[in-house]
């Protein structure tokens, strides 16, 4: 019953069967090779048009080298105050971006809104040099709440930051997993809504370390290599980061294996809901995010589950209880998933007082 | 006949099985797993002391991420010349350093002398605050020249830089192959020898991509957990990096494959040598540097060889001929040392001029 | 009728002929002088210990030096939401501190409550290393609201701060402001209540460029010298700064400056309190905020007044009213004063809405 | 006898004069004032076009915001081996410029030249990403050795510098004493040469802090204002920074303090010629490097006079001999010169080694 987090999961068997496969001869280093050169072939198929791909081996890098090329040191770059950029990655972004800002905007349920974006934009002008200089939005997809940002509410947010000459990122740690629930390509849930540059994960979704930076005008990725190089995230070996994203992409697993990891959440919160724990948020990808009793938490624990406590700004849980999120994988198995939900409905206590607050997200 | 680099070369079997092994089951992420503390009192047994280990995927980033931890922003990081550090990581040193100094000591054959040591030292000091401060001394062992340092030239160099409290750095992305040779021990390669923290190469020998970063007194690595996160090298999947690293250096396989990668070499420089291309530096590690004429190139590439044509400061290959750089690893065959050994002795020239600058350095 | 700014104002006197009395024959560059060495001596003495004084000729400087002198790269520097360092100076902390992260806490008329300060901190720890980490606490002294913290309020955050083994930096632009107000002794007002490091402004009182940082204990200011150098800040015919010190903290010069302008402020709020126009905040140095209708302000200006429409998270002043902030200095005369009261008296509308928050601060 | 630098002189009374005279009544802050107007017009006209004018308090902070603006954080600027942004000022530069790297050019009598360059440049390209880029050349005129580029010299640079992408940069913290040397135009010197960017000095000239960083292309220059703020150096009573340079340059007296600094420096080394002590390098501005037995500088510095003793790599004394830097300013009389010689030739031992290397610089 591990429900801790995508990343405790391993890798998948058709992964590790390419780093095998590609692990033939020999290979020029540095990106120089054949893998590498089809993995940039099959980000321009799947995305419909050139773009400058760049692999890198973990998303913290993805994130803060994509931030820092799209924003000068002086920017500030508009995220979620509860985005992973913000607060899961040591100050990576602000390294990396030489001192640039991040600035956390409130929003339910892991979402900006048009509103509040407005809201945040309008303080900022007119008092240079004083002030930094908003540069970039950075959106994560699906959130770490575990919602979908819907194409049109992508490209709306999109509109607004054109509007004041901000680059648009997405953090796609859990692209896949959004890109299959939306139904939509990856195409329109991209460029075609207005992102700039994309953090495409494939380590969550069954890789063993691979990420990709995709720059949908490869004419904004200027001395980007240079930039991962100095930043040590350059691979010598690197047909085996390109072979982990072949496979990944390769006869859309990458998109079996979210759904699997999105239906495991739907399984969950169905079950959950049906005995009385209904998740504080839409569960709309991987992560089912639920108040317990402090007591259920500990059966839970002891009976083996594994999983984190979170907290919430804009959910306040009571002291009796916690917020626990699950999170399933590609490798979620359906017994874990029963097993899990039988502890809960066997202890029949239900958090007495409500969450605080109920996100306003309209269902897909 | 690939002697382009030992990166070029594909991941040990050993390693790949572990891997697939490894990924059984859920593992808890970033580094608090079994396969990492597993690794960590490896390093312990195989340094005979407690150390502090920190795994990263990349050499750039364990030289990079070492040398900011030793060195303050106003430190100067004294170096080889041709160090890697200083001409191949496109400023990783300076950024992770948030602008330190890298200053080149010239040095024959890659190795930097007691004598050089002293009188750029001497250059600094009582000049506060508009100098920068040597902080650090940094050597790469084994050199890019292939060559040695052997325990009592670190040791003499390591006195030297203590005497001024400056840390002493090894760049050990050919650590074993020094090993091997030398018949040390790694902790008298090391520590014992004075130096402080040592960057352990995995990749080139043989993983998939795996660095250490070693801190032979664990307090000197107060914080390094925050400045690898912030600088994108906490591998999520960290189960992964530290299987290689267990692999590599189960039953002195880490040194059997340096062996094998040496011994080509030496096969390889005596095969040279015997038909008048005398290799112009030692032959220590895997690395085989000759100056062949120009024609002679042209011909070897035809053939299908792949290496490198280097430059080198400390010497002058005349116009007609350029110095090659020959590396071998665990994956060379015999067969390909053959091959390319038989395509030099049919091409009959010799370079007329001698390399104008020979080594001085002592053999083993 | 100038109240933009106390900087500006001219330089007082007294320090002009200071800077010419100083530009007789030579001395020493970069602050081997005398007078440098006398202003050292005049901070031990003010602050009634040994410490450590450092003059930089912006008060950006002093804080963003100070700052990162104190704080990791991977610390988070707590601050008050509209604090000068966060909102002001163009990310120049983060710039100094290779990318530290400042926190803004929110609290009434620019002040940090000890609840707050216990609230934020509890969001910190336990989750290293993807967490910044809590290094510094920073207040301003006065306020960037025009209020004071009381030393007991000092002392309390400051106990707060060193549990979490946070330093504690004060940011005293208005320094003596502060200090004339509370009747405290400079080392009543920082060390004796907890603070670790003071940058003291002297611009804003009467100098033309001068700010020092101040290390209450000497050896915390290690590099100091070097980190100053490095950044452009010191000075290379320095003893026209220390000259500015100088006579600027002769004769209780500084504290009669301050006092004139905190008295200029105080007559304005009176007098606007007499005609209905409160300040929203206490004035307790040497700004009123008051807020008054659009048309006044129109009015004001058309007459010739000078100061800046000020934007408040914690006020709302509805839409037909604006929030002014009145800077008084040791230039304003009372004639200027009287003149805008005045103006404000003839203008008979008052803001009908009442700013929605009053703030919660207890008189002196 | 103070030749210690032209730094340890007073403020020229002009300058003096324009602080008092700027410091009536109220001016706005942070370079938005009469005065800053004033100068940038200035600028405009010295130099025969439209420039982008940025004032800043030291050297230091000229040359690396200077040089952060010009080169990316990986690029290489190239300089003098000796120069002042290479060796005195601590790294500003790498630290501005976020970690971009000095590479430091041989050259007689501090001065580049094209064939050096040539040669240096010829080191990078086609080793992407792994070398950084060379993407500035800066130089320093007057040099640190007191000589002299010719602008069929500069031009002959830049056109080197210009065919690779280089910006060119000029540290002219001596820019006038050059100019007076050359007889050519302020714009001849600069931009009509290839010049991009000027750091223009007017602190060893005769001000109390005043420099100012110049952009012959104002478009260059976009952010330059968030940069230098970031920086902690926009100075916020701007007008006093800005009232220095227009006494400066008011009436040629920028031009007639250099050239009085110019004559005493070339009365001391005719005199100094005159009696066997031959400067080592041509004296072209207001420097003059000469060659001393040991003991005859102790019986100078007996006898009160103030210098500093160099190392040049390109120069041996011989052990008994001493080389030493006489620096000349607006302040030096020729009593002082007198004097000194006196003192020389009274003493008549001669060093008995020649310097070993003679610069080779034609002269003017």
């Amino acid at each position: 019953m591990n429900f801790a987090s995508d990343n405790t999961a391993p890798v998948t068997p058709a992964i590790l069967d390419a780093l095998a496969e590609a692990s033939r001869g020999y290979a020029r280093g540095y990106g120089n090779d054949d893998w590498t050169e089809a993995a940039g072939r099959r980000f321009c198929e799947i995305f419909e048009r050139d773009v400058a791909a760049f692999l890198v081996p973990t998303g913290t890098a993805a994130n803060a080298l994509a931030l820092a090329q799209v924003s000068p040191p002086w920017g500030a770059v508009l995220c979620h105050a509860e985005s992973h950029v913000l607060t899961d990655e040591c100050g990576a972004p602000e390294f990396f971006g030489n001192g640039l800002k991040l600035v956390g905007l409130p929003g339910a349920a892991g979402k900006i809104t048009a509103d509040s974006l407005h809201e945040v934009l309008a303080g900022y002008g007119g008092h240079s040099p004083h002030q930094v200089i908003p540069s970039a939005l950075s959106i994560t997809q699906a959130t770490e709440a575990g919602t979908i940002y819907r194409t049109d509410e992508i490209a709306a947010l999109a509109q607004i930051a054109q509007q004041r000459s901000l680059a648009v990122h997405m953090d796609g740690a859990r692209f896949a997993n959004a890109l299959v629930r939306l139904n939509a390509t990856p195409a329109e849930m991209t460029w075609r809504s207005g992102v700039d540059v994309l953090s495409l994960g494939a380590t969550k979704g069954g890789a063993l370390a691979a990420e990709a930076v995709i720059f949908f005008n490869p004419a904004a990725a200027a001395s980007f290599g240079e930039r991962r190089k100095r930043g040590g995230h350059l691979l010598s070996k690197h047909r085996f980061i390109a072979a982990q994203f072949l496979a990944y992409l390769a006869d859309d697993r990458w998109l079996d294996l979210a759904r699997h990891a999105n239906a495991m959440a739907d399984k969950l919160a169905a079950a959950l809901t049906a005995i009385g724990l209904q998740p504080v948020w839409p569960v709309e990808a991987n992560l089912v995010f639920v108040v317990v009793p402090r007591a259920l938490d500990a059966k839970l624990r002891a009976a083996g589950a594994s999983y984190y406590v979170r907290n919430s700004d804009s959910l306040d849980t009571g002291h009796d209880n916690v917020l626990i999120r699950l999170v399933t994988s590609f490798a979620t198995v359906e017994e874990d998933v029963e097993r899990f939900v039988d502890l809960c409905a066997r202890f029949e206590a239900r958090p007495k007082m409500r969450p605080k607050t109920r996100p306003r997200v309209a269902p897909i």
